[in-house]
């Protein structure tokens, strides 16, 4: 990291200095990026699309059940006058209570062409990469098909908490109406505790009747996974917990914003560290914005282009959400990420060809250019339209005065990470400003 | 209050003195006021009871449905042949979601002798007193016959969440299978938005389906009560929120401690708090551990005693419970409000009868007893059992231990004020030892 720190130094000291020559405005880290690798406004004239989209949906696309008509018509931008897309597009939504096959059937009928599995990229895709959980017994928490969910994803072990529900019916007395069945179940049934310990929970997305899964969770944590056992001590290190979608508001039907998965967590964060005096920890996190979500994004990106046909490096993301926290939030912190490892890459590439004279970065930066490997992008643009949860012209503008930090709490606060390089009123003019970048229509 | 606290000091410090010199143990705070007031074991030898019982119902007389055995031995020996109560005797439960008429059936069949209402503190009752709310138009949360209960307490314009929901369905979009219902409104119904405003929110005990209750009042206490609209920015001072029952956890038929309403209470405050960035702020919160709920239990049960024909004062209170951070705080916190008002009443006496001659503090208190009002008690006694949330032999040992604060957020966490006066194993024992120290059998 100091090396990469130390280049990153060098090479921007260099470039800035050349640009100040030249009477270039100055660039930012990230146009100096794309200017490095001659993805520059004036270098870029082929049809061929050396970028590409990743679309958020609630907020963006539709509310709730309606699709937007900038949607509509950013979409008829999108495509060539045979109806198929001129630029590699996915969709990175953070829902997780459904399949990606729904998902995409939903999009296909909303937007008026085939939208294919492959495209959608959901909060818990990126669960597929984690195969050393997979064995594990899991807890799953969310509503749709959930179990379905888990097996896609590669889990064969599989308790929903309604299931738990039934095997304990007394770890869940808050709804006073079943009160009358626990108590014929304590004259005569005894519930069964032959069930296999649980070795993971997995919290997919919201849940219906929040307070069933809060308590089956923290019941799941405190006891290790044994619920028929009474724990003799909070475990210190307890069980791997896995959370996708960390969105605390989204946008639907609704004038307001409403709540989300991340405000389920936060609400089981806080129970958990009140009744235990611990932090409950979490073993991933996954959605946006962490980084495994985007690399996951934009790998399946990549497919996407080659499966166009498109030969040309993707050398730029353009991530199009409606939640600052979230969407903007990931796709910077991504675009950091990107720009360490092209200068790691550049270092290394620089070391053995020039083997370390810095002070001629242009053609250091050429022979990177030629060293690089084109199947991963350089830089991810964050575009904030204003058509969901943020918004220029209500109580959320006065959040943004006096900044509210709507991330979730592992996710440390950066305002300037919430910041997008882009904002726009919506999708349709977010396409027309970066094709205008782009140099492509 | 800076009087007080110098008459206590002068009074004590005479009292200690003088125990010395007697080769006395040293008295508690506590035990000096009795002693002070002719209390003390050898003093009092009639039939008629110079105490009262405060009872918690959850976990020291039941669990769930069960009732516990040792509460059957011990309202046994509460009554006399005649199977009357020989002691006065108060109910007083966080419970908020029932009427106090359906607690006191519930306690006649589960204790086999009749409970009338008016011997049933409900973590609500004390709302009665706060006539200057009774106007107000009120959005209650809670299950069960919410409606009737705020009726019950002199309220008269009522909404229930359940209501709300209805009259703006989009709000509530966490149950994806109610987004078919929504799509169709979307299209052609319109929401009401003639209802009138909220101006006072009343949480009465855990509703069923949290994640309702939580947006519906969030969005109340957002766009100050008027949930058409949208607001402009986070209210700084926001309408009347009242909150009975801050129960964290409470006992039932499961061998674990359950999530109540002082656990929903967490998520609304960490939700409020998180997303506008301020914290919610509680107009009136009732049910213990507050000192409102005891002193209105105080005068329920002076008035159980005069009903009874007691016509002695009721010295003691012992407030009987299973919850260290409620029923024990609650307790040790009034205790110290008695304390506090009876060193002030014999200030006051003290001065208009020896004229501030404070060295001879014997025949002060003296003076005292004679001019002091007899109808309100001057010591509570917090008695521990070990049958419900609180046990020495779970982890709850542990987390003893390391004190974990599970009282609510705004009751400062004092650990000494958790710890009882006495600690029994069952209220069948607690009686005894009352028995015992009262000398009354």
């Amino acid at each position: 990291m100091q090396m990469a720190t130390a280049v990153e130094n060098v090479v921007f000291r260099g470039l800035h200095k050349f640009l100040r020559q030249s009477n270039c405005k100055l660039f930012t880290s990230t146009e100096s990026r794309r200017c490095l690798n001659g993805n520059s406004e004036n270098s870029h004239h082929i049809k061929e699309a050396g970028f590409g989209l990743l679309f958020d949906i609630d907020g963006v696309l539709c509310r709730g059940h309606q699709v937007l008509p900038e949607a509509t018509s950013a979409f008829n931008k999108l495509r060539d006058r045979h109806g198929k897309l001129r630029v590699p597009v996915v969709f990175v939504t953070n829902a997780g209570n459904c399949l990606r096959q729904t998902k995409a059937e939903q999009l296909s009928e909303m937007l008026n062409f085939k939208v294919t599995p492959d495209q959608v990229v959901m909060s818990h895709s990126p669960l597929k990469m984690c195969r050393h959980l997979h064995d594990k017994h899991i807890l799953v928490s969310g509503q749709g098909p959930v179990k379905d969910i888990a097996k896609g994803l590669g889990f064969h072990k599989i308790t929903t908490v309604d299931e738990l529900r039934d095997m304990y019916p007394h770890l869940d007395s808050v709804d006073h109406s079943r009160r009358t069945i626990l108590k014929k179940m304590t004259n005569g049934e005894k519930p069964k505790i032959d069930h296999p310990q649980i070795e993971a929970v997995v919290l997919f997305g919201e849940p219906i009747r929040w307070e069933t899964s809060l308590q089956l969770v923290i019941d799941t944590v405190l006891t290790n996974g044994c619920l028929y056992s009474r724990p003799t001590e909070v475990p210190k290190t307890h069980l791997p917990v896995i959370a996708c979608n960390v969105d605390l508001l989204w946008m639907a039907e609704a004038h307001l914003p409403r709540i989300g998965h991340g405000s389920f967590l936060l609400c089981l964060e806080a129970l958990y560290q009140k009744i235990t005096g611990h932090k409950l920890r979490y073993t991933v996190l996954t959605g946006k914005p962490s980084e495994i979500t985007y690399h996951y994004a934009e790998t399946v990106l990549i497919q996407q282009a080659r499966k166009m046909g498109i030969q040309s490096p993707i050398r730029t993301l353009y991530a199009i959400g409606d939640n600052p926290a979230t969407d903007i939030y990931g796709a910077n912190l991504y675009n950091e990420y990107l720009g360490s490892k092209l200068l790691q890459q550049m270092s290394q590439a620089k070391s053995v060809a020039i083997g370390g004279n810095s002070s001629n970065f242009l053609d250091s930066s050429e022979v990177v250019i030629e060293n690089m490997e084109h199947n991963c992008a350089e830089v991810m643009e964050s575009v904030l339209v204003c058509t969901g949860v943020y918004s220029k012209t209500t109580s959320l503008e006065v959040l943004e005065k006096d900044p509210v930090d709507h991330g979730h709490r592992d996710f440390h606060f950066v305002p300037k990470l919430a910041t997008p390089s882009i904002e726009v009123p919506c999708v349709h003019l977010a396409i027309k400003e970066i094709f205008k970048r782009e140099n492509f229509d």
